[in-house]
C-alpha cells in the first residue's frame, strides 16, 4: 500500500524518536520549564536571528492557530483569511469558539492572499456594526501547496500594519515551503515580516509539535496561561522541546522538508510525463492530479489518498497525493508505474 | 537527586514506549481513526463491562476537563466541585473560558465531596437569577490525596441525578485511588455510578493521554468536533491508542500505580516512624509531611518536590511529596535517611 | 427633512406610548414577571394558535438573535444564513461571540434561502472537522426587502429538519412582510413552519422590544438565565409586555406594518413613474432606487437616508428608503416631487 | 400594598417621562449617535471633571457590568470581587460567560472589600496554572447597602493598580451612595479613583439606562463595537441620552436619591425606636431588619418586600427593603404603625 494520504500518516524521523527516548528517565521539570525546551528556544532565535522573540510550543496546529488568535484580538475583532484557509473550514470553528469571526476571502488556486483581496474584503467592515478586523491569517505552505515569495511576504505585513492587523502565518507545512523550488523565504525574513509565525513539526518528522514564534513587538504577557487554559500545555512538555532540537540541529527540519518535496515533484513529473493533468501546480508536498473516476478503486486498492473534489472535465476527480518524510523513491516509482499501466 | 517533585516528571514505562515505537513507520489513519484506538477502546470497554460506552482519548487533564464539560452543559448551568478541585484553581480559568461558572464548595482536608455538601451549596441557585448546577465534579484521587469508596459515589451519583446534574469523575491519579489501601471501586462501578470519568495515563506511566468514558445514556453526538474544535485532537492519534492498548494489558497500569503507592506509603511510614507529622493520612502516592523551615534548604539540595503552604505549627511547612511508576524503592530509603540524619 | 434612513428613527405609536404611561407608578415585579407580559404572551399565543408555545421579551433584534441561537445550539453546531443576512454582518460578529460558526450561503437580490441553496451549502459540512450545521437562519421580510410565501417556508422547514438543523425566522421586520402585497403567511404558519421566530416591535411603532415565539417541541428550559446572563433581562420587564399588549389589541401592529408598506410602496410606484429604476423590487417598506451621483447631494439636502452602494451603472448609486408608522403621505409626496423637479 | 420590594418597581420619574416623550416624534438617528445621548455625554463629563472621559449608555446593570469587563481584559485575566458582589450571583455567570473567572472573596457584613482583603486573595493566583487577576469589582452602594468612603477608594484603586488590576465601580445605586449620610465622595472622585465606573439611572427614576464613565488613561477602542455584539445597543438609543440629560439636569438625580435614602432611613428609626434588630445597618435605600417569622404571613398581606434569609436569632428571618424615588412618606409611616400595632 503506497501511503500519500497525509504527512502526518507515520510517527517520528529515528533521530527525534532517540532525542525523545533520551529524556525517557531522567525526571524533569513539566509544563516546558525544563532544559530542552530551553534549548529549542535558543535554537529557534539563533535561526530566525530573532534573540528576543517570544517561542512556545504547542501538540498541533489547531491548537497554535485558536491560541495564537485569542491571545492577539481583542473580544470585537475577526480574523481575516483565504476562502481555503485551514481556520475557516478544517477545525471545526475553533476560532469562532473563541468568540471571534473568520472573514473568509476567495482566492485563486493557490490559496494566497494578496494586500488588494484583502484591502477589498475589509471595506465593508470600517462600519461599527462589523467586527473590526484585527489579524490576517495565511498559510505557508498554502491549504493547496502554493508559496509566499519574501517579496508577497512584506506586501501583506505592510498591508496588514497599515490597517491596524496583525499577520500570522500557519506553519504547518513550513518546512515543505522553505525547500520549495522557488521559494525565496527564509526563517529571519518570516521573523521580520510576521508578526507571529510557527515552525511546524507534527507534519515534518515529529510526533507532534509547532513551535511558535512571536516577535518581540507583539509580546503577549499571559500566553502562557492562555495555553494552560485552553488545555494546550502538555504536562510532559520536554517532549517537544526534545523534538525540535533535533529536528533544528544540522538542518534535519530543512533535509526532512526537502525529501518530502522531492518526492512529490518527483511524482508530479512522472504523472505529467504520462499526460495527467493537474488541478495546481503546487511545488511542495501536496499535489493534485486530476484522475479518470474508472481509475480510482484501482488506485484505493494500492495506494492511501484523498479525494479533493469533482473535476471540471466530466467523469473525472481531483485526488491529492502528500507526501513526507518517511516516504521511499520506491513508493513513488511504483505509484507512477501503476498510472503508467492503466493509461 | 530524589524525584518526588510529581507524578509527571519521567516519560513512560518501558513497555508504553515498546507500544509506541512500533507503530512508528506503519504509516496510519489520523485522529484516532485507526486499529490502535479502536483496540483500546475495546479494552477500555471490557474493563468496564460497558460495551455501549463511548471512549475519546484526550493529550491531557485540562484537555479532557474543559472539553467533557462544554459538552455536557448547557449555557446557563455551572459546574459545581470542591474548593480544592483542579478545575476551580490550577487550570487556569479553563471551564470559565468555555463560558460556564464554576461554584467552589468548602471541603474537609481530604478534598472529597458529600451529597450534604453538595445539596447545602445549591440552594441557592435555584434563584433563576443564577447559573443553574448541572454538573457535579469531583476527582479521585482528590487533590489532596483522598479516595472516595464505592458507596459515597453512589451516594454522589444520586445526589447529582435527583438534582439534573451529571456526575464527573476527573481520573487523572485514578489508577492510585483503585490501587489504594481501603479502596473497593472498581471500574465497572465507575461506569454505573459516573455519567463520564477518565482513566487518566499521563501521571501513571505514559506519554500523556487520558482516556474518557462517557455512559452510553449521556452520549454526546458532538465531541469529536467539539475536541477538535478546541485544539484537542492529536493528528497522530494512534499515539494515545497504543499507550492505553500497553497500559490496559495484563494489568500494567494497576501495576505500576499499585508501585506509585506503596512508595509513597513507605515514604510515609517511614517518616512517621521519624516523628513526622502529616497534613492528611493520604492513602495514595501524594503525601503531606509537616518539615521545620530550617529543613527546607537541605532537602531542596538532594530532593524536587513542592511546597503546599504554611502549617499551623509555627515555622513548619506543608510540603508535598508525590511518587510514580519510576520511584525506586532507593529514593524512598534514601529520602527517609536524610531525614533521620537531620532530626 | 423627509424622513426615510430607517424604521426606527422615531418613538412609539401614541397608542404604545400611552399604555406604558399608564405603568409609571404602578409598582409592578421586574424582571418580566408582571401580569402586562402575561397579557402579552396570552394575546401571542392566541394569536399564533399556539397555546403551548413559549414567549420571551427582548429589547432589540440582536440580543433576541444571539440569544436564541446560544439556547438552541451545542458548541460544535454552527448556523447556515443568506450572505446578505443580518447576523452576518451587522452584528459585529454575535453570534461568533457566543461561540458558533456562521456559515454564509451567497443568495439573490431578494435575499432569500432555498432548499437547494441550503442542500448544496452544507455538503462539506458532513466532514467531522468542520462545525456542524445546526441551525437555519431566515430573516421575513429580508433584509433586502424580499418575503417568503407559506410554500417556501414550509419548504425551508422540512429542509432544515431533514438536515438535523432548526429553522430560527428573524423578524425584526415580520409586520412588513406579513402585509405586503404576495403575502400569504399568517402568524400560525409561522409557529407551525418555524422552530422560532420573533415578532418585531422596534421598527414596527414601538420604543423597543421583539416578542421571541419558540414552538412547544423546543422548549428551552434555561432561556431566561441565558437571557439574563447575557444582559438581555430588563428590569422594568413590563415596558416590553404592555407595548406588545397594545401593539397587539385590534390589530394595531398589522395596521401600522401596512401603513408603512403604503408609504413605500406609493413612493416607490411614483419613481417608476418618473422613470427612476430599483436595484430590487421590494413588496415590503425597504426600498432601493438607482439615482445619479449628482442628484446626492441635493437629496441629501432634504431627505434623510442610506447608502447601499455603487450601482453597475456608471456614476449612478443604490441607496435606500425606508418608511415606517410615522412615515407621512406628504412626505412621500414631497419626496417624489424633489425628484420630479431634478429629472 | 406599601411597596418595598425594590428600587425599580416603579417606571421613571415624570420629569424624566416628559424628556423621553418630548423626542417621540423627532426622527433621530439611531444607536447613540443623537443629540440628547451627546448632550447627557456632555453633562456626564463636566459633572465628573472629566473632559476626555468616554461615556457609554447600557439598558440595565448586567449589560454594563460583561460588557465593561469582556472590554478591559485579556481572556487570561480574572475578576476579583466580594463574595456577595452581584457579579458573583445574581447575573446568572455573566461574566463567566465572557470567559473569565470570578474570583470571590469573603466580605464583612457592609460588603465592602479592603486592600487587605484583596491582597491576601490574589496571593495564590501569583501562580501560572491559576488566571491572573486583571480587574477588582466593587460596588457603591454595596449589595448590603454598604458605602465606600473617598479614601477607602483612593486606597483600593492604588491596591489594584499596583497588583496590574483595574478598579471598575458597579454603580447600580450609585445616587443612593453619593447622598448617603457619612458619604464624602463625589462624582469627580470616582473619575479620579476608578479605571470605570457607572451612573445607575434603572434604580433611581429612569425607565432604564446607566452610563458608564471610562477614564480617559484606559480608553477601549472597540467598546462600540463590543456592546453592538453583545446586543446591547438599543435602536434607539436617544431614549436613553434624553433620561439622563432630564436626571442630570439641576440635580434631580441627587433628588431622588436622597429623597429614597431619606424614606428608608426613616422607616430604619421608625423600627429601631419599635426595638425592631437590624442585620447591617445601612444608610442607603436598602435595609434589613430582622423579624419574626410569626409576623411574616401578615407583613406579607400589607407589603411587597423579599426575604433576604434566616437570621441568626431562632424563628427569625432577615428580610430587604427597599425604597425608591417613588416612595411615600406615607407608606414609611404605615409600615411603621404596622409592625407598632404587632409588637
Amino acid at each position: 500500500m503506497y501511503q500519500f494520504r497525509n504527512d502526518y500518516s507515520f510517527g517520528a524521523h529515528p533521530k527525534v524518536l532517540e532525542a525523545v527516548l533520551a529524556t525517557n528517565l531522567e525526571g524533569l521539570p513539566g509544563y516546558g520549564d525544563d532544559e530542552y525546551c530551553a534549548k529549542a528556544v535558543s535554537l529557534i532565535r539563533d535561526l530566525c536571528q530573532a534573540p528576543e522573540a517570544d517561542v512556545h510550543f504547542f501538540i498541533g496546529g489547531t491548537a497554535a492557530n485558536l491560541i495564537t488568535i485569542a491571545g492577539l484580538l481583542r473580544p470585537w475583532e475577526g480574523v481575516v483569511c483565504a476562502q481555503s484557509g485551514h481556520i475557516n473550514g478544517h477545525e471545526a470553528g475553533a476560532v469562532e469558539a473563541t468568540g471571534h469571526k473568520v472573514i473568509p476571502v476567495p482566492v485563486g488556486p493557490d490559496g494566497k492572499l494578496t494586500p488588494e483581496l484583502v484591502q477589498a474584503a475589509i471595506v465593508p467592515y470600517q462600519h461599527s456594526h462589523m467586527v473590526q478586523p484585527g489579524l490576517l491569517y495565511i498559510s505557508d505552505a498554502t491549504e493547496t501547496g502554493g508559496i509566499y515569495t519574501s517579496a508577497e511576504l512584506e506586501q501583506l505585513y505592510n498591508c496588514a500594519h497599515s490597517n491596524n492587523m496583525f499577520l500570522f502565518l500557519d506553519g504547518a507545512r513550513l518546512g515543505c515551503a522553505l525547500t520549495a523550488q522557488g521559494n525565496d523565504l527564509t526563517l529571519p525574513d518570516l521573523a521580520r515580516f510576521t508578526d507571529a509565525f510557527y515552525i511546524g513539526g507534527t507534519k515534518n518528522g515529529a510526533l507532534m509539535g509547532e513551535a511558535l514564534v512571536l516577535q518581540e513587538s507583539v509580546y503577549v504577557p499571559g500566553l502562557f496561561r492562555l495555553k494552560k487554559q485552553r488545555g494546550g500545555v502538555l504536562a510532559k512538555g520536554w517532549l517537544l522541546g526534545a523534538q525540535f532540537e533535533a529536528l533544528l540541529t544540522d538542518g534535519l527540519y530543512f533535509q526532512l522538508a526537502r525529501h518530502a518535496n522531492e518526492m512529490a515533484q518527483k511524482l508530479q513529473q512522472g504523472l505529467k510525463d504520462l499526460g495527467v493533468s493537474f488541478f495546481y501546480e503546487s511545488p511542495t508536498n501536496q499535489i493534485f492530479p486530476i484522475v479518470p473516476n474508472l481509475f480510482l478503486p484501482i488506485l484505493e486498492r494500492h495506494c492511501a489518498f484523498e479525494i479533493w473534489g469533482p473535476a471540471e472535465e466530466p467523469n473525472h476527480t481531483v485526488i491529492r497525493f502528500v507526501s513526507s518524510f518517511a516516504t521511499k523513491p520506491s513508493e513513488v516509482d511504483g505509484l507512477i508505474q501503476l498510472f503508467a499501466s492503466h493509461r
